[in-house]
């Protein structure tokens, strides 16, 4: 088979029945694409899968899949499958082993549009999440916490909602990290449309993902199907600011299913905004966190962060002053040379001359002005 | 022994040594308090009891009873003794079995001030406490919370301080409950200063304690040994609001070392008043309290309210207007036939008419304009 027909195949597949079909990906594993594409047409599929034949009833004549890659392609998105090396295997394990029935089950593809890879994305990743209606306490709780996640290297995922989502993705672009929004619909729609822009943003650095084919509309069964993959994508789930009544209340549930770890940001007992996100602290099913650190210790809960097994900068061999100009970068995005001089406590000469040092030496990299951290 | 001997038998042994003083309680049990007083005064305690000759030492020969006693009776205080039938031993018998090298000794004493009886006031209380750098917010909830215990028919234990303390106490007094204060100092002090017409408040319907002879000054290590009073008095501890270094989180150790439920009311994660108190929550130490009927389901695990145990009104002979206005009506506290009425939701000659009924068969009782909950 070419990629093209396999590509193909996939799209059909991926838009044949509404995910998450557990049947679908079985007879995918046991015929491979072009097999179970062709089978599910032809409404001729082996007999230990005939639980494929009803969930793809409706779709399995309609072939959109050219015009859904070319559609694709238009906006710089792609279709991401499961035998993709960047298929994020590891972190859907928890849904192949979910109930599917619960439709919990994991998705066949995800249409994709950003430069992150998404198994790195999703790799060391925090979802901050709560209620489209948030206070302006839970948008800056959740735009500060998102930004300081992602100066510890974190990328944030979130459901690109209006209010603690929408602060979550801004937090996190702002400090340059890379930020991860999950649609519940089809990869081409800007939903909410008021974050068309936000959207874009997180499309140019980060990655915005969807199951679910282009053009699918938004639909309430699909943002509760999406909120499991908010959960499954991240190491820990941070519920933010939550009413009595509150989407994030089925994330933080699709949280305690696949085994994520739960946190719940504290607020005033007198603010409707925090009775949720109480409750779950109170009731035990969330941990109270009040930082960026409570949330990653909460992620790591063997005290060992992934980033600790990750290679170290190898900065022992530095001069005090450049362990200083180094230590003043952020993990993330770059600062000036007067920044750096007031972070690091420095004469403005001393930092010139450590970064000629640094960036010979690979420490660092500067470009446009600003110097941030180099790939030593 | 006349009472009067024994009164000043008491007074000179509550004063001899700094409280909480085992050994001193140990020699009473076995001599009485003549006996113990002859035998501190004179240094010649029985062979198994020269552990109390060190802590008496220093005040030994100096016998301010009669002039303690006379100085309480001036302000309306007693001196409330191990063998009165009103001493709250068993709220206080965690103390007794708790370490009295870490001055958690039960007193062997106290001086009361008010109407109330001691064991009642402490028989059904939730202590309140919190930073003395309260926030509006902190004492927005602290009051409201004490103003709802006491609606239920809880005392309010707390320290008498400025900030959450003094938010409970006003709280508690406001809705016509029992509120008692636990000081550091002696009971004819006024510390802090600035709430002496508070504590006037509270000793003219609750109850002002400390186990400090008159005229002892209000000092650090006394206001932490103060804090193991407040949390012995209480069926479980409420943190509101604590800083990162308050001395709530001390009652909240002596709570946790009595066997007393903690609890915690969570507040803004941005807010510095509220980091001691989310700590505790999210450490583990303390459980998220959001409500006073939190705090009630903390203090009666079990769900068996010790309220429940009590005999129950009998109300289930009324006729239904009348049982409406029997529970438009607070546990603590009346109401003007206007308010019932508006409560009620009945015409004002509706309630006339049912309290003229209730007033009869004892379940109301009048007085001032005003109509309260009757003895049956």
């Amino acid at each position: 088979m070419t990629d093209d027909q396999a590509a193909r195949a996939w799209a059909y597949l991926a838009a044949v029945a509404e995910p998450p079909c557990a049947a679908l990906i079985a007879l995918v594993a046991e015929l491979g694409p072009l097999g179970a594409a062709a089978a599910v047409r032809s409404r001729k599929v082996p007999a230990a899968h005939r639980g494929v034949l009803a969930p793809t009833q409706a779709r399995a004549a309609t072939d959109t899949a050219a015009e859904d890659l070319a559609r694709c392609e238009r906006i710089g998105a792609r279709l991401l499958t499961r035998d993709d090396p960047d298929w994020p295997g590891w972190q859907l394990l928890a849904l192949d082993q979910a109930d599917s029935a619960a439709r919990g089950g994991a998705p066949l593809a995800l249409w994709v549009r950003g430069p992150a890879s998404c198994g790195d994305a999703v790799g060391r990743s925090m979802a901050l999440v709560g209620s489209r209606a948030s206070s302006s306490y839970g948008d800056h709780v959740a735009g500060a916490m998102a930004a300081a996640l992602a100066d510890e290297g974190w990328s944030v995922v979130s459901g690109g909602a209006y209010g603690i989502d929408g602060a979550a993705h801004r937090g996190a672009l702002g400090a340059g990290g890379t930020t991860v929004a999950v649609l519940a619909c089809g990869i081409d729609r800007t939903y909410p449309s008021g974050h068309a822009q936000l959207l874009h943003r997180i499309a140019e650095t980060g990655l915005v993902v969807s199951e679910y084919p282009p053009g699918t509309s938004a639909a309430k069964h699909r943002f509760l199907t999406r909120n499991r993959l908010v959960a499954a994508f991240s190491s820990a789930v941070i519920v933010v600011e939550a009413g009595r009544r509150s989407g994030a209340a089925n994330t933080a549930a699709w949280a305690k299913r696949l085994g994520r770890p739960l946190g719940a940001v504290p607020g005033s007992v007198t603010s409707a905004t925090s009775v949720g996100a109480n409750a779950m602290i109170a009731d035990g099913d969330a941990v109270l966190v009040a930082d960026s650190g409570a949330a990653i210790s909460l992620a790591s809960p063997d005290g060992c962060d992934t980033r600790e097994a990750a290679p170290r900068r190898r900065t022992d061999d530095l001069r005090p002053d450049q362990l200083r100009v180094v230590e003043a970068l952020p993990a993330r995005g770059g600062l000036t040379v007067d920044e750096i001089a007031f972070a690091a406590g420095l004469p403005i000469d001393d930092v010139l001359r450590a970064l000629a040092a640094l960036d010979l030496s690979g420490h660092v990299a500067g470009s446009d002005g600003t110097w941030r951290l180099g790939a030593r």
